[in-house]
């Protein structure tokens, strides 16, 4: 199952809105047949590996870190292909909390006379489903918050330079981990300051994750490396009904996607963006900033995951905090996270949290 | 070596201004004598392991984390006991930087026919020995500064609640560090605010590092709890020349004692304050903050390791800084840490960097 599992998160970032899904099939001790969800969500892990396994497939027994599916999609029902390969036994990871499906694969294949083993590594195909999960309960994707920040919690001096706090290894850790989301996600003021592409680079891998923007007024510079590029790269803008219609115009020319979302005390209501944006099939986005979208989606408790890259700097008090004000007075009113994991990268240490 | 260096951490905390040493003798493949400066600063480490050793010296090797000394202290030179004693071999790890030592002391063994070898493990004593270095060459103590932060950065809310943003195993850990160094020390407003009591407290540990407080006012409050204990554990206020005679003499009379520190520019210098507190003895001293007199050590580079606390919560913008504001506009200007270790302790994480 572990190695279902690694397969799966090969998925992840370029399935959605499917889940990333891994399945190892084994006869007689040997593995037979590997796959993960491919690229765009189709086709689903099982197949693949059925695939590969062919007439070996009968008598073997199926790992899937994911329920599989009962229903008719795209594609015919997984479960369904299953019994036909005539395996003998289904160990599967997650239940998939999919209405669709939600115990039906499970139990399709238990009335075909498949033994069925439920809940093997059920904690880590939970944590590696939960944008998949996220969307399917909740009806928004995951959220992952990365900060890079000095040892005093700054992300740029007072005079707004920022490049570079975190050293080259952290940076290419920060685009391994775009890599793995859906979507990166900045706010109109990251965009217009620091101009950046959102892309994943040197890591030599051939897909990108769309790029997010929340910007009410979409006053976003059509110069910009994200304008430029917003036909090759998928970019969403999430913006206000207030929004000039010249400008809507002009970015949908350009290739954006625009999703208007509600505005609630002069800015975007960050609920209503990220229910667009798994309206929109997004499971995993993960948020670069600014400090002032960060502190909106803390506050609204939307944050699942932070990862901290800490710089051996030290700005001072004038530096720009990460995270903005959020009208918090009292310490037991602070959202909570448990620490999942902290470790060096190159010379900057990484700390990785999730909700509590 | 290596367990003469954590024979010698042993002292780390009690043996001011002495350094803190350890010693291991070893006779035919068996330790015969262990030994580490005592409470103080006297028994030195090779006067205790060689009274253990007794005649199994003769003819042994001896394992010294710093070059033994040359010089009649209070204490006859210790090159000279290991000559009496007949050794056959002294390895050393770092060479006394000690003027009065300075390579006098592995020259009187040589010239005594013994063999020396220098060097080994050179770089874990010079770390181990790095606050005793500081005061002989720098005249000023080794400086640790700590901070516990949220995920952002922040110390306290808006309102100056601190309490508790790590976690117990967290302060555990703080109170263990406080034993290994000569004095904590915070600033004046820490001082009032907190009204902190600074001691090691809970780890069944039957010394006490010296508090200093750096007011350039002495305007702290005299019902306090270091007030109270003044005459139990030292009490070091570094004040200005400026502070009020009857304070003073209050202090005094409470059991502090008083250490008149140059001003510059409204408040306290801190090169001179750490100056002060080298003449006085202390070779490692731990900050708690504030703010200011954080920033303050941090803007005269006087701060030679960072320990840093993070914990899982968000405060927002409003929190207080761990480091106030020091004037700094580009980040190249920025001083530059470099990363020691990082581990999860607790629920928190723990980053240590030494100045790069």
């Amino acid at each position: 199952m572990a190695q279902a599992l690694s397969l799966g998160r090969r998925g992840q970032g370029r399935v959605w809105p499917n889940p990333a899904v891994g399945c190892v099939i084994v006869a007689a001790g040997r593995i037979v047949g590997r796959g993960w969800t491919q690229p765009g969500g189709r086709p689903h892990a099982e197949t693949e590996a059925l695939r590969q396994a062919g007439a070996a497939a009968r008598g073997a027994d199926v790992y899937v870190t994911l329920e599989p599916c009962a229903h008719h999609g795209q594609t015919p029902p997984c479960a369904q292909a299953l019994i036909d390969a005539g395996v003998a036994r289904v160990v599967i990871a997650a239940q998939d909390r999919d209405d669709r499906v939600d115990g039906r694969g499970a139990a399709m294949l238990r009335d075909a006379g498949i033994e069925v083993v439920q809940g093997v590594l059920a904690d880590e195909a939970g944590r590696d489903h939960a944008g998949f999960f996220s969307r399917v309960e909740h009806g928004r994707p995951l959220v992952t918050l990365k900060l890079a920040q000095t040892f005093d919690g700054r992300i740029a001096t007072g005079t707004g330079e920022s490049r570079w706090i975190t050293g080259p290894e952290a940076r290419r850790a920060t685009h391994a981990m775009r890599a793995r989301h859906d979507a990166v996600m900045v706010g109109g003021g990251t965009a217009r300051k620091d101009d950046p592409s959102l892309t994943v680079r040197d890591l030599g891998i051939g897909w990108q994750p769309a790029r997010v923007v929340v910007s009410r007024r979409l006053d976003l510079p059509l110069m910009s490396r994200l304008a430029r590029t917003a036909a090759e790269v998928p970019l969403i803008l999430c913006h206000g009904h207030d929004a000039d219609p010249t400008l809507e115009r002009t970015w949908r020319d350009l290739g954006a996607t625009l999703l208007p979302c509600a505005a609630r005390g002069g800015q975007l209501d960050p609920v209503d963006v990220l229910r667009r944006l798994g309206d929109h099939g997004l499971t995993r986005v993960f948020c670069e900033g600014g400090s002032a979208l960060a502190a909106s989606l803390i506050e609204a408790d939307l944050v699942d995951r932070l990862v901290g890259f800490s710089a051996g700097i030290i700005i001072g008090a004038e530096g720009l905090p990460g995270i903005g004000a959020m009208g918090l007075s009292r310490l037991a009113e602070a959202p909570r996270f448990s620490l999942v994991e902290t470790r060096r990268v190159g010379a900057d240490a990484l700390h990785i949290w999730d909700r509590a």
